[in-house]
């Protein structure tokens, strides 16, 4: 009875790089394909790339911003969600989706990676992060070797999570 | 070239009046019509009303939720946004807009008012709060009487400030 | 046994105004020389105003700043805290206090009263937004004449929240 | 002529550990008797230690609190900035410093050091978070051994930022 759609963020460097570029552009297309929305931070690189693919199979992107206004929002963001609130906005691109894919990414990415992490939302890793504390790997990242994999993982992990949620919505 | 959205805000209390339902319910409606998408804090109230309205007639609707996940988000929403940042989500509210409807509202429709004026967003009003500092009155808020009225001046001014912005983005 | 200090916001422009200045040192004048912490929101006007007074009789002040690095904080901030977050950092210098002291103002004024109001923490005003829903006026700002009336009130109102913070921090 | 203090910002775990528990309070005594600011989350475990060890050597300290009020604020918090914006409030905790004290630390902490580290604040880190992208380790966290090591590595990279700052609050 929900109307609400499948949501599956993507995180990434804002500056570019033709491998996470391709990789995002396909992430973006598949996840498109398989009925997700894509949520991203709105800007460039990774984020332009994957809602430039989303965009050419029919998709819809949101992405959330951390500016002033819509001014820096990439072209193919359907929805440019203003914040205003700078990089605190990393926090609202990861909570609002079932599952993230990571693809390569600098600090603003680690930090969305351990928003995601410590809200118990699903990470899939394309070339990113890991991370140890105290000498102890964290194995907490779903890793992952091209972008048709981190979209059947993610797909298949945002399916349980978003059944979970519509079961919690119906019992509160 | 660019491919997002009229968004529209329709700003509200969360608590349930027959008169303020039904207005929004009316006004999401008549924005569905237009093409416009709404976004709204997600929850209930006026809120609700907006959304229920706007997908009775195929439209889209966005929730900027204050919460730390998506279970307070009305059932009309199609998008939930999870910002985790509590009533500064207002701020992300009217900044996401092209221009805000206000009907009736309490403290928070108020901050959210301050901050589309602040920010040069044009704010429609139904029935809203109404202001003066010391003494003299605030005339910003442009006043309608109708759904209808509310509909047909926040597609009129969006669409100004819409073609403003993509000339900014195209010579930025 | 607890050691936090009474903390009282004083909001108002950012641009300059004779009068509001010289309130506004009148008030932070007042409030270090009873002890109370000065918080605002850390920039000019009357933000700089209230804490040129308050350090000029030894008070203490915090200023909570929109920006992302404290270049922009005025000379007399004691502990510029950089949000990053923008104009939702108004939220956090109304939350922190135990009463809030409006001078003047703008549309961010008016959003920290709004964000006051909704969240029960009294508002003393000086020359500042009065407001009416729906024709009926609201009279939840505690209006005062002078900058020694306005510090009397907020120190005694904020004592009766103060006492019933501690008394729930005791219990919990 | 500016008035204020230098700010390091101490960063951990809220879950109770006996070995961090100590560094962090040992931490706190030493950044009191150097005459440093403690600004941290605000909360239980390491922030709760360093603001007991500070307030033991007649230090201040600042709990930038995520909550709605300062309930949550632990006892020897003397100004709890109350942000009500939840876990974005790790932003303005590491903004806020001239250089952060990393101590051990869940996701919460990883955050905050990705924060720092993008925003150029020196990251001191005492048996804390490693991370290391696409295979290529990152060695941006300053490692310590001890306590002492953390506040003399601390305050000697602090007073260089707060030098930067001043010149550049001098210029502006």
């Amino acid at each position: 009875m929900l109307s609400y759609k499948m949501i599956i963020a993507v995180i990434g460097n804002s500056s570019f790089s033709p491998e996470e570029t391709k990789l995002a552009e396909t992430v973006g297309e598949l996840l498109a394909q398989r009925g997700a929305t894509v949520i991203c931070g709105g800007l460039g690189g990774v984020m332009e790339a994957v809602c430039r693919g989303a965009k050419s199979k029919g998709g819809l992107t949101v992405g959330i911003l951390p500016g002033q206004d819509s001014s820096m929002a990439n072209p193919w963001v359907d929805i440019p969600v203003v914040t205003g609130i700078g990089e605190a906005r990393n926090v609202a691109v990861v909570k609002s989706a079932q599952a993230v894919i990571a693809i390569g990414g600098s600090y603003g990415t680690l930090s969305e990676i351990a928003y995601a992490l410590k809200s118990n939302i699903p990470v899939i890793g394309l070339n990113t992060w890991s991370f140890s504390r105290n000498g102890r790997k964290d194995d907490s990242i779903i890793r992952v070797q091209s972008a048709l994999e981190a979209v059947d993982k993610a797909i298949s992990v945002a399916k349980r999570r978003k059944n979970d949620e519509i079961t919690s919505r119906s019992l509160s």
